[in-house]
């Protein structure tokens, strides 16, 4: 496919998207850390193979039906960590079919995941890496002290299906600092347990280029600096010209001069504001919000006239990448010639 | 499928949808209105089937990938109005193809557009019946003045492949009289001009039960009303009772006692905020917030302790049901006999 895409449409420039995933790399190992991309922002197991050819060792997933989808399009993808709590037996049924195709770890915060994960895997020829997750913030998930953390830690080292694979965090935007003190605080009361802790897991792209070796981490899991977005430009994170994914949409509708309807929506866009003004920024046309979102309808407002006619196409950056991956059966990617190719999105939708 | 669907889920009590298409089947059809719902909200085949089968008009579409995934699937639906402006030459082709293998009809709000219609089907067998879009205070597409509907009115009838179909508006919320009287003076102007304006169509579901016949309006459009939401609840349009869809998700993590962590985030429930407070409902406990939702988490917390435990389930009624739909592949459907059953959405995602 050489020529535009029918509209809306998510267009990724695979030259910037290469550059980012290089960029990062490099920053990274600079500081001795290793780094595991987190999927969720591309959804694609070719940039993930990308992340992996430039050195990343391994991928994080949230959910089970990411991993089935990954692997399916990519069966040598050698290492995921699952960023999420497995409960049930359908899922632990998949857990452990999961295990046999690929070098898997996962977390837990709970002695109900633990032990589900126990006896999931007490029969299995491997046992299954199990890390702990600590809420050094974010007010998510995780174990709220360190103590907490060593205690979930020996149970999981006493569980016969089950390996201690280390710590894991999502830290809060701007809280690394606080992050390292709980998980230094949690490696030395299991270590002075007498476990070894082989892996201290952070993540997050809004810090990552702040990122240093603090001692105590020895992992980073960015996502959306594979793409980046209006958030992270934002907040200082990245420029417009690292941003990778567009949101290609036509003008049509121009029912008076200062108001112009796109016929992107929140279908595409989606209603992520993560505290910005609008839905996204218009590449060229700084003084135009996107003021209001319907389904299918973007509504773009000026100061004064708009200079945009019926027909016109607009590009968008959008507030959140990763989300608007997730509205599209695919994305279309410009490749280094300059041609645009369809690329499905592998893990699109797999929420369980 | 008879058990319980794994987490997150989306499951539709077929019972109470069937119920509210009766309902507002019989609620506009005693005041003389004919019912074209909008299948934004199921984007399903079988409940459009329901919904005709009920005694509406036909249905209504935004995109066109709509009506091809719907047609597809039965290919015995009568009449669909789209209700998008459709420019270029890949989606006129497109709708060119439709109009051969169902009865059509389109909206226009600009010459360009109309005047890209009649291009398309100036040789067509039949011609291609086009309402004009009025902005009758929605602030989103349609001409801004009666006069302006009337120019575009004797435009579409002046052209050969076209046939005038009559007015179309999607009010303001509360915004009816308003609606009326400016479709009333379309009406007027465009039959002072020697034509008949055979349709008038409006829509909404927060007003539904407010519509009566105004002499203008002879045809309704409502598409949330199937499912209902908080949304429509909190606008007193709809009880508990009437919202057939719910998302059912997992406990997955009570790092503290006043917060619980579900697996349903906004690739679920949508960032869709409508006005409220919080993104979702959660069915039997009032005084639950689900206060911030990432990706894949969603976070409830209390006044108090949570009366919730890793690997219980809720229930949860989204704000706003129709985007919720569109995050998944398939819903899982309550039959009467008390049975789920997967039914793929047939139109998810059909953003072009």
């Amino acid at each position: 496919m050489t020529g535009e895409p029918e509209t809306p449409a998510v267009v990724i420039d695979l030259d910037i998207a290469l550059r980012n995933i290089a960029r990062a790399q490099a920053h990274l190992a600079a500081r001795g850390l290793a780094i595991r991309p987190h999927i969720k922002t591309h959804k694609l197991a070719r940039l993930a193979r990308a992340q992996l050819d430039a050195g990343a060792v391994g991928i994080t997933c949230q959910k089970i039906g990411e991993v089935e989808a990954l692997l399916d399009e990519d069966p040598a993808i050698p290492d995921v960590l699952l960023t999420y709590p497995v409960l049930g037996p359908a899922k632990l049924d998949r857990l452990r079919a999961l295990a046999r195709r690929v070098r898997l770890s996962t977390v837990a915060d709970s002695e109900a995941v633990v032990d589900g994960l126990a006896a999931a895997f007490a029969h299995e020829p491997q046992p299954l890496v199990v890390l702990v997750e600590c809420d050094t913030g974010g007010r998510r998930c995780g174990v709220q002290t360190p103590a907490e953390a060593a205690r979930l830690a020996q149970r999981i080292a006493g569980a016969p299906g089950l390996a201690f694979g280390g710590l894991m965090t999502y830290p809060a935007a701007g809280g690394h600092a606080a992050a390292t003190a709980f998980l230094a605080a949690a490696k030395a009361a299991i270590e002075a347990d007498g476990l070894r802790v082989p892996v201290v897991t952070s993540g997050g792209t809004p810090d990552l280029w702040q990122v240093e070796n603090d001692g105590v981490v020895t992992e980073y899991r960015p996502g959306t600096y594979v793409y980046n977005d209006r958030s992270l430009v934002s907040r200082g994170a990245a420029e417009l010209a690292d941003c990778a994914l567009r949101v290609v949409a036509t003008v049509v509708s121009k029912p008076t001069p200062d108001r112009a309807i796109i016929d992107a929506g929140s279908k595409v866009l989606t209603s992520d504001l993560l505290g910005l003004d609008g839905y996204g920024m218009v590449v060229g046309l700084p003084d135009v919000a996107i003021d209001q979102l319907s389904e299918e309808h973007g509504r773009l407002t000026g100061k004064g006239a708009l200079a945009l006619a019926v027909g016109d196409r607009v590009e968008i950056v959008p507030n959140h990448a990763c989300v608007v991956t997730n509205m599209m059966d695919a994305v279309h990617v410009r490749l280094p010639d300059g041609t645009l190719e369809p690329w499905p999105v592998t893990a699109r939708g797999r929420v369980t």
